[in-house]
């Protein structure tokens, strides 16, 4: 069954949620989900509608017009998907594998309602995983002299691909302010810390070296900042004394495929909204 | 400011939505609130929605006569209240003071809004508590010979204060069916497990005897069959064989305070649904 | 580096700690890990010792003759293991095989110190996943007139692999009293519910009709009683009235993977010890 | 009944615990409890040892000097304490009181096996608090000119209260280096954040504009760097966009209680041990 689902940002005023949701019942539409949110510091309301597209009286690619009208009138910053049209995914991985490879099982037991059409890597590692699931992957070293023309050939595969979302699975290079520009709010990255902790290189280690006794793992939208984006979930784990920098790894590392796969599922589910350095996720 | 709320069940079907917020849209409501659920296996569909007085242009006390024909069209179970109109609420305990203890910190906080307007228990031990509270404390001793007439007391007393809600915290006697049914969805306990496991008696030693890892609290609304009723919520901590009975019970003590406590306040919020053993909270 | 670990469960009384240290020091053994718990009410002592065998002036075979006086004198159930000596480990599955992927991933990444010599199911599903992990894999369909002739040949296999520890990570077979207790304590079951709530079939549909906001998952030692075990970890994750009866399954599927691996990590090191229905985790 | 604990940190080596629980052994102590940890990245041995001194055959007050024959040998830091020897605690605390009424309600419980001799702020707020629960309450208002004075009045005060152990229950004021050093490893402190994110003032306020999606609190031993001393316990609690700053304030003060409670009855049963900026603690 295909359904429709709008994302919806802008100002608070009343009468949102009576348009929006008279919009699509006076046109036959069922709605099977709703969410709303109002952020009274800021003033911003926020909004996921799904509705049944079976019946709906206006044909799916009229939608987008039909619906302008209400936008407009409310000032809303929007989108229209619809889970029918998958989106196309690319993933992003260096050496560990452990995310990618939770994210292809995940995949191959259909938890993940997309194409993953592409990996890329900075290294070799990942070849034989991504030849296994029959996924084409992409080889591009990185140097400091050729990051710019290999951060542009990438953009140029993605663009042939179509990618809609970038999913960095433990990526660890730096992406240039042109390249997250292409993609707003459409790279998830996984830090392996309880960020704003342990931003950086090996946080893991400097999570050992500090006596913490818990550790995190965040996932975020990617800024140009390093690890500073909006964060979209996180989750903790209890160390304790007796357990080694390779504990903390280990531990860290059941927490990263939870919470990337957690985010994934999100953001193919359109249920992620960002607004300022935050998040609203419609869980 | 005071707001309306309106709770909502109801046999799911198109425009529940664009009616209800079409209608305080229309008399110039603005929504602060709104959360729906929609249950596919019971086709059933859920609401809370609250929006501010302030401007509305239907007049308090008209409200109710007025959205009937809406709430009559969707054949609605539904109820509508006011933030301003505070709950009366009762407490029952036993001899574990905990639970009335932290109630009575948090009330003092300002974390309840609401008139705790009595106290009672079958045994003299909270007595001090309520009386350093101002709160008034009636002292029910129950037998299996007078337990009837104790009862009926009890109801008299309940409806000469208008109380709205019932929290049994900790109180250790089994109510009634007449009892339960005078007060249906608005008699709250916690049980000191995670239900349905070590139901009844002594659950601390239950789990203890049994060799659990994790030990848990349980609000439900009451019903007639002993710690059966719909569960509200849960939570649970990590033991070891490390603890004793005397740490499960305070660990546990924790868990049940927290849980209670969320509770009372998702009750006073008119945040609870409940429909066949379940309940939706609009957290 | 060979590491020897003594596993002690007897009375408690004076000077354990200080004989089996005292045997230890005395035979220029360093040790590395001491764990002990007392169980006052059962009056029991357990304790975990593990020491290099580098410099150690006992011959590793000499060891169990030598420490047989102390045992003797406390009366002690106890077993001695060396790090070296890999465990030999049968995984039973069924249909579902979210665990045995878990495994063979951890297993692969080098979590697991073991042989995983056989792969055992009722159906066929497993094979592939056994073949590619060039693991045997053997058949042996169940039905109620051949299941005392299967189970001794695969009792009959067991004991030609000379198998230590048997995983069932999701076998949906109950085995009979004689397999049991051919394997006393070196059986681990995975239950996909927090017991001893939901025991039996279906526990997901189970929890979901009972309306809980919290779901577990629990590893027990098997014994005659269906999912009545000593318990060695329980884990729990939260669930709402979002949550359908397959986000119950798939939530609680990464819960029963982190358990069982968790188990299985604490077995091949020796770390659990069990006594009446309990188990003492040296974690 | 009177036990005796050792707390022991050295250098690792053959025979430490050998050397402890023979020495107990052969002066007929019954062991209760015996924990140990070695770090073998730093090379060094840590223990915990209790026993009953009922039938014991050194006096209660020779210990001290027979057990240093064993301590100098290991070139042991060691403490020895007595059950029956209740430590005297200071409570500090500033405008917010939860932790302190947390702490009063648990020590009326039972909970802590402590004098609490003296609470102590630089504003008035605690007075009515102190005097209800009937414990000497002292008012040292600070200002950047009087504080140099007001320290060393404190000092004094805790001299003469013969005092142990310093809580600081949400005290606002930084310590000097001088006060520090006068009770070293012997002052607590609560932070309303998951350090080491977020230190220094507001750290719920800091968590609310990065849009965390889970917030914790810390306890530490009180170095004379701000917010940065030896970490004891940390606990964590989700939030979503739904929260606001009070309810991230409403469930951390939940936190900081959990937190502070659980560290000083581990503080009072002598179970922390620090190392560089480390912990151990032996729950």
């Amino acid at each position: 069954m295909n359904h429709a689902i709008i994302l919806i940002s802008c100002p608070d005023q009343r009468g949102i949620t009576a348009a929006v949701t008279g919009f699509i019942y006076e046109h036959n539409g069922n709605i099977v989900h709703a969410d709303q949110h109002i952020d009274n510091q800021s003033n911003k309301f926020f909004m996921r509608i799904e509705w049944e597209l079976d019946g709906f009286k206006i044909a799916q690619d009229e939608i987008k017009k039909t619906f302008s009208a209400i936008a407009e009138r409310f000032r809303m910053d929007w989108n229209l998907y619809f889970t029918q049209q998958k989106k196309n995914v690319a993933v992003f991985v260096s050496k560990p594998l452990h995310c990618l490879q939770d994210i292809l099982l995940r995949f191959e037991q259909g938890q993940f309602a997309c194409n993953i059409c592409l990996i890329v890597s900075n290294h070799e590692d990942a070849r034989p995983m991504a030849e296994r699931a029959g996924i084409p992957f992409y080889y591009f070293p990185i140097s400091s002299e050729n990051k710019a023309e290999q951060e542009s050939k990438q953009l140029q595969l993605l663009r042939e691909n179509a990618v809609d979302l970038i999913v960095l699975a433990r990526y660890h290079q730096i992406l240039s302010r042109s390249f997250v520009d292409a993609y707003p709010q459409r790279i998830i990255n996984i830090h392996h810390s309880f960020l704003p902790a342990f931003q950086g290189r090996d946080p893991y280690d400097q999570a050992f070296r500090q006596g913490v006794k818990i550790i995190g793992a965040t996932s975020h939208f990617v800024v140009e900042a390093l690890d500073a984006g909006p964060i979209i979930e996180q989750d903790t784990v209890r160390v304790s004394h007796r357990d080694t920098t390779d504990d903390f790894k280990s531990k860290g590392q059941d927490l990263e495929k939870a919470v990337l796969s957690k985010t994934l599922r999100w953001a193919l589910d359109n249920k992620i909204l960002s607004y300022e350095c935050k998040t609203v996720v419609f869980d």
